[in-house]
């Protein structure tokens, strides 16, 4: 079974890679960005096969080594 | 209005972080975990009101500078 998890800073970390992102886009001729907040993805193939137990398995994962759960928030998403 | 998109390696393509996310996990005694990916998530707040226009312009923005797409590919999902 599969698991997508987004990690993202919390609302208040400044985000230099967002900042250089919206200052390169506004170089190439993109207007109107107003904000750029850049965040990680991860996907993990699991071998358990109960969504429950899958679940609270990455969310420890996400505690324990994925997500710096002081600056960054995450969210856990199992399918299939 | 705001975009979310996500950037992920090409099947195929070797990924060394995921790789090591894998046997980080393992060292922590997290077993059953088969293959991880690591992508990146990226969120903008656009100016531009009309989802076509936003959702194409976010588009040519993945192609110009956030994905490289020799070796990844972009989803683009346009919301609110």
């Amino acid at each position: 079974m599969k698991a997508k998890v987004h990690i993202t800073l919390k609302t208040g970390v400044l985000d230099p890679q967002g900042k250089a992102i919206a200052h390169a886009l506004g170089s190439l001729g993109f207007g109107g960005v107003d904000e750029v907040r850049q965040g990680k993805y991860i996907e993990l193939d699991l071998a358990e096969t109960d969504p429950a137990k899958a679940k609270a398995a990455v969310d420890d994962m996400c505690k324990k080594l994925l997500a710096n759960t002081v600056i960054e928030n995450y969210t856990v998403e199992v399918v299939g």
